[in-house]
């Protein structure tokens, strides 16, 4: 049974983990609508399915899908891989989905944000997002969690924590007319402390040069270790992302965390600029209200959008001269796990990448699902 | 995960438990087809509702919901009561859900029949039923157990075992031209004992007056112990149901059970005969395809359509003269657990009970679900 709770996590003890600390699984959206995924969105369904496959070797995963996909994913999908059905506006759990906390005793709870895809009626990606808003609470109820409601509009990619009481956001993002106009940054802070349980609110300026959810910090910074971060660079000064990397650098030197401790920067560097093709854009279906994907517009291609499953990190590969030296730094940084790589140009034409299609939820005391023998 | 298995639960050493034996929980589906339940099927959500709310009580319940009915069936059920999303054609899921299967070790699978609606295109009772039949997949996928899938149409509605190898089942059904029609009564009984783990088949003739599903036989007689069952009865001889319940009675004195038992019968005398009135079957949309509710229609009232939950038992209730007598037998029959009523006139006019709308997990070796104190 899943409780509507009135209270806060911070009030009741919980906080949002580390995406490094244990997980019991992930879970996905199934991609399906065909004015965001070119060619009926089966070249994402693969990609989709792949990175499926590679995060259920580590750890159980669940992929939930509308209706009348249901048999064809089932079919795509790794039989290891658990299908539920559940209906969405489209496949970006990590926004659309829950936020998971825990306590010292390892109950684990769900946080069921407010969903506008993106800005809603100021710049919000598709409408309505009437079923992506109901994907929070699914998950919570299909798990049997209590669950807190906050009237506050977060995605689960515009925030990264580092389990211990830090968090960093983009200002584009978080302080954007088109998520909370009535709050202000204090408010908006507070919000935050109190649902994700953390005290140090880091603010960087902006995310990836073009990123259309206004800058997730999940595509361009994230923690990697408390005291330490991954940040997406270029040493191409002609390219607008340098300066955006570069302003980042600097806030991030004169940081301090919640503990005190100053942070150590990683640099990640970027993958050449992805431009849309003719033959891509084509594929797309133009709907009125849907973003258009135009030929030569540029992707917010970023190797900082992985997963971190439990023995295991998947991160985009784009067939790019930079994937090896980024495959090379996320294995000095994640030395306790494989690097997997899987083929992202799919999923970010279609705005992300893999760390936006996952969301995982934490182990706590609930112990792994049980498996008897016969 | 769920594997399909090409075994039978017979080779693998699995059998179907005695609904007395304990479950994990109850699956519900979400009745809403207007042309079958009157009044938008309000009335029906209501009267699942307050089944739901009476199982819960005693054991876990998940209801299953089509996508429109999610946040409807929400508020109105029960906070306790587990909501998942489920597409489906009817509300029917102990006929169109999945026969769980266990072995000593306690591990548990699934078996998922083919359902045709009761009869398919010939005389099946809605066209089409291609969601029901995807029901049984959905929530053996969602429990992460094995499945088999045996090639062959069959209600869980239309048997009742007593957990030591006997299976009670009826002609009019089993032996239907509209089932199985390519297989012999041989080649049915075989399929019986495979995918139930059964040795004794042990036929009646027919079920309820009237019964809608061509006589399912837990409407009619179910095993209430070994070597005990509870057979729908009447007094007056001049009721159609007289002759058939004579019939069955007389069958069952002459039967043995898989251990060589005798079966002791008890009757349980029947509501007086329930007529669809004018004002009922006028709230009901007309729908070609799909069986009609006419004024005056004799509906196929019993008090054998119970749920036997792991510390009560929910028996439908009619507002009958009958009533106080049925709870009377139900209590002297089953001294461990409490016999609660659920008003039942409602369920019944949409062509079954409360028997009919649930459908039992075993516990088997997976341990209660774990709550963690906070």
């Amino acid at each position: 049974m899943s409780k509507l709770l009135t209270t806060t996590p911070r009030q009741d003890g919980f906080r949002m983990p580390a995406e490094w600390e244990p997980h019991i699984g992930c879970w996905m959206l199934w991609p399906e609508r065909s004015d965001n995924w070119r060619g009926g969105a089966k070249p994402a369904q693969h990609a989709f399915a792949a990175v499926a496959a590679a995060i259920v070797e580590g750890e159980p995963v669940t992929v939930c899908v509308s209706p009348g996909q249901y048999v064809i994913a089932r079919e795509m999908l790794d039989p290891a891989v658990r299908v539920v059905e559940m209906t969405n506006n489209d496949s970006w759990i990590r926004d659309c989905g829950p936020t998971f906390v825990v306590n010292k005793a390892g109950l684990v709870r769900g946080v069921d944000w407010k969903f506008n895809a993106w800005g809603g009626l100021l710049g919000g990606l598709y409408f309505p997002w009437d079923q992506d808003d109901l994907v929070g609470e699914k998950v919570i109820e299909m798990e049997g969690d209590d669950r807190y409601g906050p009237n506050f509009i977060l995605e689960g990619g515009s925030i990264d924590v580092d389990g211990e009481c830090s968090l960093l956001v983009t200002e584009q993002c978080l302080l954007n007319a088109n998520r909370n106009p009535t709050k202000t940054r204090e408010q908006i802070e507070q919000e935050l402390r109190d649902y994700l349980g953390v005290e140090a609110v880091l603010w960087l300026k902006a995310g990836v040069y073009l990123d259309e959810t206004d800058g997730h910090i999940d595509n361009f910074c994230r923690f990697i270790a408390p005291g330490e971060v991954v940040l997406t660079w270029t040493d191409d000064r002609r390219d607008p992302q340098y300066d955006i990397s570069a302003e980042a650098y600097e806030r991030l030197q004169t940081m301090r965390d919640a503990r005190g401790r100053p942070l150590t920067v990683h640099k990640l560097h970027q993958p050449n600029p992805a431009l849309i093709t003719a033959e891509e854009a084509a594929g797309v279906d133009r709907v009125p209200g849907t973003l258009p994907r135009e030929p030569g517009d540029r992707l917010a291609a970023s190797y900082v959008n992985f997963y971190i499953a439990n023995d295991r990190l998947i991160m985009p590969a784009f067939n790019d001269s930079h994937d090896e030296a980024a495959q090379a730094v996320l294995s000095d940084l994640f030395p306790l796990r494989d690097i997997i790589t899987v083929p992202g140009r799919e999923i970010l034409l279609g705005g992300g990448n893999i760390h936006c299609i996952t969301q995982q939820e934490p182990l706590g005391a609930r112990g792994a699902k049980t498996v008897v023998a016969a």
